[in-house]
């Protein structure tokens, strides 16, 4: 994703520690992951419309520097893998004076309703295809 | 209710205040109506398993003495009315000194999955009867 | 406050109703608070570092339609009442078909950091004034 | 930890896949250290008393099966390293069938509040033993 995800820390996200609660990094990316698939034309809603949801199987952060209430957060995000079954999405966050505040990554499965395995390259092939050229582009 | 619900305060459930932020008294008055609805025999689980949700049609809080990382809440909750369409909840929340922390109260519909009213009186009869034993014992 | 706060709605905010969980709306008056709180001139930072804290004293919701994720919402923010101590906020939120979701209001003291009421006509009479002119516009 | 952490699913804990948003499993893991820490005899609250305060350094979670409301959930802690100034800990998180649902780890550093490393070695030997005998009888 050449642009990324912009958005301001809110109050709500900090604790008592005076900085945000680590687990708001994952809503985050979330947040950046939602916008990524609404650019590449393939929004959440109209996936799980088609009947194909898209959980989340793994993550980890690598927390780098604190942020806190009023930053601007930048997220990066970038395709590291995918073989049509198991997407994985790489994470770069940075606040306002461009430090690293956290690298991330999360692997993404695709299933159907009934919880078996979407065949996206017969399925969604031109999903693949966009993901592809990202791949290639990033 | 006549025994209260009993949770310890998170340390994700602060902010930079040092104290609970103000939102998550909500998710206290939800978890202390889940475990009423529970023990009076009606478990959300299986209102929704028989297609009647319950959502909150409207709430008011009101924040009597700030609460912080390891307290101990008890939050009493009675039945203030019930009409067999909209029943309205109230909420003590007490630290472990005895301080009131807050009292609210929530509104909640009963509907079908469709959006329609449920008619309780007709539909879960002994659901109604159990509501109004607990306000005359209340 | 003239344009409102908008912001779409996030999926980690639905709840398995399949809509906005009830207690995310008090995170969004919030947001909008402190949009209002930065555009007036004296943002929650400022205010802090200055020694004054504005916790809420009470809120209020009526939920009048349910929001989904992808919803875009918009929260129409004014000052409904201050008196130099207690200020009272008002909310109307609506989503992109402009449907209203949400009425509510909430209560903010000004406190310093050691609990005592801040004596805001007298330490931040700027602040005041801009607060009546706003109302007066509003 | 010999005795896991046990918590029931909350309602609001739910999103729109009817399931447990993967943000709230980071929570879970969080409430199960701050037991651990307590019946260690070194609550946080005491900890942060001596100036001393834990953020978390990273983190992963492997997805294994969905939960949901009413889910009983236990986590079982266990230490997996410490030099000193680094402590891994592993999660194991168990529903009320028995299955898997989440393993997982977190790091955390020791530090004081101007953001100096702890000695801890030094500073608060009687917590490193306390550890050692923890990962011994693990």
């Amino acid at each position: 994703m050449e642009e990324p995800y912009v958005r301001k820390v809110q109050y709500y996200e900090t604790d008592m520690m005076g900085v945000v609660h680590h687990a708001n990094f994952i809503h985050w990316m979330e947040e950046a992951r939602i916008l990524f698939m609404d650019r590449l034309g393939f929004p959440y809603a109209a996936m799980e419309a088609k009947g194909i949801i898209s959980p989340v199987r793994s993550l980890s952060c690598d927390y780098k520097h604190t942020c806190t209430f009023g930053d601007e957060i930048r997220v990066f995000l970038s395709v590291k893998a995918f073989n049509g079954v198991v997407m994985t999405i790489g994470y770069e966050m940075k606040n306002q004076k461009d430090e690293t505040v956290m690298t991330g990554s999360s692997d993404h499965m695709f299933l159907h309703r009934d919880g078996s395995f979407a065949r996206l390259k017969r399925e969604i092939p031109e999903f693949c295809e966009a993901i592809d050229k990202e791949m290639n582009n990033g």
